[in-house]
């Protein structure tokens, strides 16, 4: 039977279970990615687990992030994250060297392996036939002790590309129609899979692009065939002996099916403030702007630099205009440098940050109060800029730099000039000269441990009775980046689950925190729709966790995070007719009886209402693995008692 | 008689007063420069005077500092300034145009004007002919309203410059020589005038690194002539008619002189915390370093960033080492990028940061826990990098390059290279066009003032009897750093007071505002020698006095933060013995009997402790202008009644 690539990269790595959609399957992984925002807690997690070296064929740190260092902090966890990678046997990415999806895509992506990321865009790697997936930090921890990696077996959605994209209009825009029609939350449990004619026009930079905003759409992840597009750029970054054609069978078919014609798409722009709030440019043409932000793992790619800097060649963007360019990686910024490129868009009166993540997580670049920022970020949830009741703008570079010359939301192809020509240079410098390899034979290295670095608590398993309040109640699609926030003040305290829990739901409801200590005790929270979507981090179930939440109660639930609430512990339940929703207060306390004694798969539980005595039937779609987790507290504990052998 | 340079500058601009030293003088200010951590303030003041236009020939405002944007703070700021420039008829400089000094030495500097400017470090215009003094923000708003400015006539130091500077010997090393000579207190109230045979081998931008760090000195200023190399560097910058030859008289004398054999000079390195501990780079070689810090104002030039490229060209710095680059200007910036150099420094692994102040103010680049940073910038007082109990040395862009390589303090000369060759670029480009230019005819303009942008408190005069208690005894050298720090935290609240007043003292004495608001009244403060040293923010006298400080009483005061607590009617008194400062214990109780009354010049006061009942007699050195300006509560007081045409 013809078969698709999701399947393929799933059955080459399968280690049980079967593809029937909804089962629970164990991949084997190949390569783990972490990133300093996640991987200090991985880190601490991985020694935990007290094995002398990472068992991944290759395993990958980088430090992308948290790279302003205000004070000590963050320049605590580089050297923190060296001084791991040296003892345990992984390649360090110093600062300054690049956002880890695009570095790790130019050092090390090889179709066909499997790679799980402490980083919700991990997905990325899709775009050269991997299978990338994002995960919470504890199970990349594990997977890099050699552990499979469990999930719901998603269904594929096949996306036929058919035509080739106008001009002034580029891959951003077609991950924008992807979200347009899908919503943030359309790919739960779903792979996409890029296929049909439309794939030759679109570079393997390209499809970076889409793979990487699949995790907008709530999917598990995005692949690419790995054809000539990934054999050019694997050529490109002298690497072309790690290429393997990768295809779906010839009449290979999908759980689900959709087209794109690639030629009737036009510029869009996702409007404040989520990346589904999707629109036609000239729908929003003429709002003044404040910023013009170009940059981040969602545009990467050299063409995504270079075509900016040819549309502003010897023109100045608007005197009232920020116009900040963020470099993807060290070879790109030493490319635009060579080619003249950084020398137009900093004639232009461009503002050159340094190579990272920067202002996408809130890592400065804030923009004015009130004022509107267009990024060609992946995210624009409410305050992930810096800046509170921020109005941020998703759209490709092409809208952005339009919009910097004109001073204001500006359709490219209003701008009166020829779309630039771009050709991928046939050959890159090697960055991976400018990363730390392993040692070969691990020398004795002690871990460098800054005062602000703190080991992970304990935590122990549900009690025999669960009766406690519902300290929040939460609406729809809440971000992991409203339960904890990113951004400068928060992220250096990422190694520090006592402090950091401090801002848990600060962005939501300041009080929280102080709630949290008063109950002193456990609690419940209420969530709506897609709770939890967005980035990976765990510490939005870690820091919860610690000040007392024990189970959440949500109509529906992002995967990575429903994944974190069972890893630390937290039950995560459903609602089974989301009218019962409106039937919780906040402050109301509930009643949950016996709660890992009830869980059963396919079983629902009971819940009452204390004030009202009224009983839910609420549902769950945990499997064995994950209700034998939660019995145990949590996937530390359940580690340990599978295998005694482990230092604790 | 044969005249020196700064006698020339002060005479061609003298309002009142005569050339005696220590007589108060008045001199024409030319031109203004303001920046964004201090100007906001300096605005805020003008608009408070009411003028349509400022009555300079030419005040530019540059955004330096705040540049991080971690929230709307910055971002607001900027877009204050920026209105302020359209309405008021100032160049206005964008985030990205670099650091003040820098740009406006290639934009402005002209032989023969002064210069007022609201930063410390405006002194490092003397590199080119002219006479520039850093200042109190509201000195420089009356500056701008066309008043003169005032201040004490100071001594001319002349210091002869012989010979040339070996192989590996810069700039940096020959005020880093003048540091170990004078300390950071020997120029107090003194113009240092570099003059002799050695000048010929010291470019316009090299004068500009001795120059700055003249404010280290505690010098009122540095000046340089304008000779051939001014010629060149003029030409460099498309700016030739902007040269008038200016030159001491032959056979000048000089109220104290000094000698430097440049030849016999070798790498020297300010230890931790205060520029003045010089030692040779060779006795402190060896020590594991964690950072290297290339750029600020004390290091601007093209040569700085050449060199280090040059030395690190096909090499990788140490893997431990953060080697970052900091450029000073866009027009370096662009000029690094044509050159290759750029290429170079990131192919060894540099972390290139955006242009501007950065690290040197503490936004960003914070070292690791008690690791040596090494930098080129002019200050390494306690935790103002951001890191406290920080390990900051200043050094040359040679040593810190070699100290990168090797990943320890390293003698450049021990490198085994040739030392790089450098030649200045016959011409630049322009930087100008960068810069918004001031209406010609200004447009009515609305300031925008963000919601962190608070009016400036009305401060009420002197009462008639001070008893209060002493809320602090603060040491010897306590800088301005100190009184009110900058860094990533602090900085973004320059345009609150109230906000910004909470960190009084902070990193002296944490419990300083508690017990600040628990007295809730007037209060004295205690100082050792040089009280007030370091940056011209009057921040430091404007928090203080908005949480009661009305009398500091030190050994000794620098002059810019001496001259802004009278700005805003803080009474500054000097120990007559210094043995006094041994009587006053912190929280004793002083009573000061009619201050205002008792102030005539020369004429000492009396103070009584009250537990002791002793009395001390304490000197001060006010003018009449300054008395006067006491009498009334501060300078904005005074400038309102001498010109009641003034709007309020």
């Amino acid at each position: 039977m013809a078969k698709n690539l999701a399947h393929k990269l799933i059955e080459s790595h399968l280690e049980s279970g079967s593809l029937e959609p909804g089962s629970p399957i164990e991949l084997k992984i190949d390569q783990t990615l972490t990133q300093d925002a996640t991987g200090t807690m991985v880190m601490l997690e991985f020694e935990a687990l007290g094995l002398p070296r990472v068992k991944t064929e290759l395993s990958a740190q980088y430090v992308d992030h948290n790279l302003l260092q205000t004070d000590f902090k963050n320049a605590d966890d580089h050297l923190f994250l060296r001084s791991a990678c040296r003892k345990w046997g992984l390649w360090y990415s110093r600062p300054g060297n690049g956002i880890s999806h695009a570095v790790h895509m130019c050092c090390f992506g090889k179709p066909g392996k499997t790679l799980l990321g402490s980083d919700s865009h991990t997905c990325a790697a899709g775009s050269m036939g991997m299978l990338a997936i994002g995960a919470g930090g504890l199970q990349v921890a594990l997977a890099m002790a050699g552990m499979p990696f469990s999930l719901t077996m998603p269904k594929i959605l096949g996306v036929r590309l058919e035509g080739e994209l106008p001009p002034w209009v580029s891959a951003k825009d077609v991950i924008l129609e992807m979200l347009r029609r899908q919503t943030v939350k359309g790919c739960v449990n779903k792979i996409v899979e890029y296929h049909g004619p439309g794939l030759k026009n679109l570079t393997a930079m390209d499809r970076h692009v889409i793979a990487n905003m699949g995790q907008e759409l709530g999917a598990t992840s995005s692949v690419f065939p790995a054809d000539e597009a990934v054999q050019a750029f694997l050529r490109q970054q002298q690497r072309e002996e790690d290429f393997t054609e990768l295809k779906a069978d010839e009449g290979a078919s999908y759980d689900e099916e959709d087209t794109i014609d690639l030629s009737s798409l036009e510029p869009l722009i996702a409007c404040p403030s989520s990346p589904d709030k999707v629109v036609k440019v000239s729908e929003v043409a003429g709002k003044p702007i404040y910023q013009s932000y170009i940059g981040s793992s969602a545009n990467p790619g050299l063409r995504d630099f270079v075509i900016p800097a040819q549309m502003v060649a010897g023109q100045r963007v608007d005197d009232r205009v920020s116009f900040d360019i963020n470099p993807s990686t060290r070879q790109l910024l030493e490319q635009i440098s060579r080619s003249g490129d950084l020398g137009k868009l900093l004639e232009s009166g461009a503002r050159l940050h340094q190579t990272g993540c920067g202002g996408c997580i809130g890592m400065g670049q804030a923009p004015a109060s009130g004022r509107i920022s267009l990024r060609t970020v992946p995210r624009n949830f409410p305050g992930r800029s810096g800046t509170e009741e921020d109005e941020v703008y998703l759209c490709s570079p092409e809208t952005a730099t339009a919009s910097a010359l004109k001073g204001e939301i500006t359709d490219p192809r209003d701008m009166e000039m020829e779309y630039p020509s771009f050709e991928e240079p046939g050959q890159l410098p090697d960055m991976r000269p400018s990363l730390l390899a392993p040692q070969e034979i691990p020398t004795e290295v002690e871990l460098v441990k800054g005062p602000n670095i703190k080991p992970l608590p304990d935590f122990e398993g549900l009690p025999e009775k669960l009766i406690a309040p519902v300290l929040l109640k939460a609406g729809d699609n809440v971000s992991t980046d409203e339960i904890l926030p990113a951004g400068a003040e928060i992220l250096p305290l990422r190694s520090n689950i006592p402090e950091i829990s401090r801002y848990t739901f600060s962005r939501v409801d300041k009080e929280f925190y102080d709630r949290a200590m008063k109950v002193d005790g456990d609690c419940f929270v209420v969530g709506g729709e897609n709770y939890g979507q967005g980035s990976s981090r765990e510490h939005a179930a870690i820091a919860p966790r610690f000040l007392g939440v024990r189970c959440v109660i949500a109509k529906s639930m992002a995967r990575i995070h429903r994944r974190n609430l069972i890893n630390f512990g937290v039950l995560p339940l459903l609602f089974d007719d989301p009218a019962d929703y409106d039937k919780i207060e906040q402050d109301a306390e509930l009643e949950l009886d016996n709660p890992v004694g009830q869980l059963e798969p396919g079983k629902p539980v009971e819940i009452t209402i204390k004030s009202s005595g009224d009983t839910l039937k609420v549902k769950h779609d945990l499997s064995e693995e994950e209700i034998e987790t939660l019995r145990l507290g949590g996937l530390i504990n359940k580690t340990r008692k599978e295998h005694p052998d482990i230092d604790d």
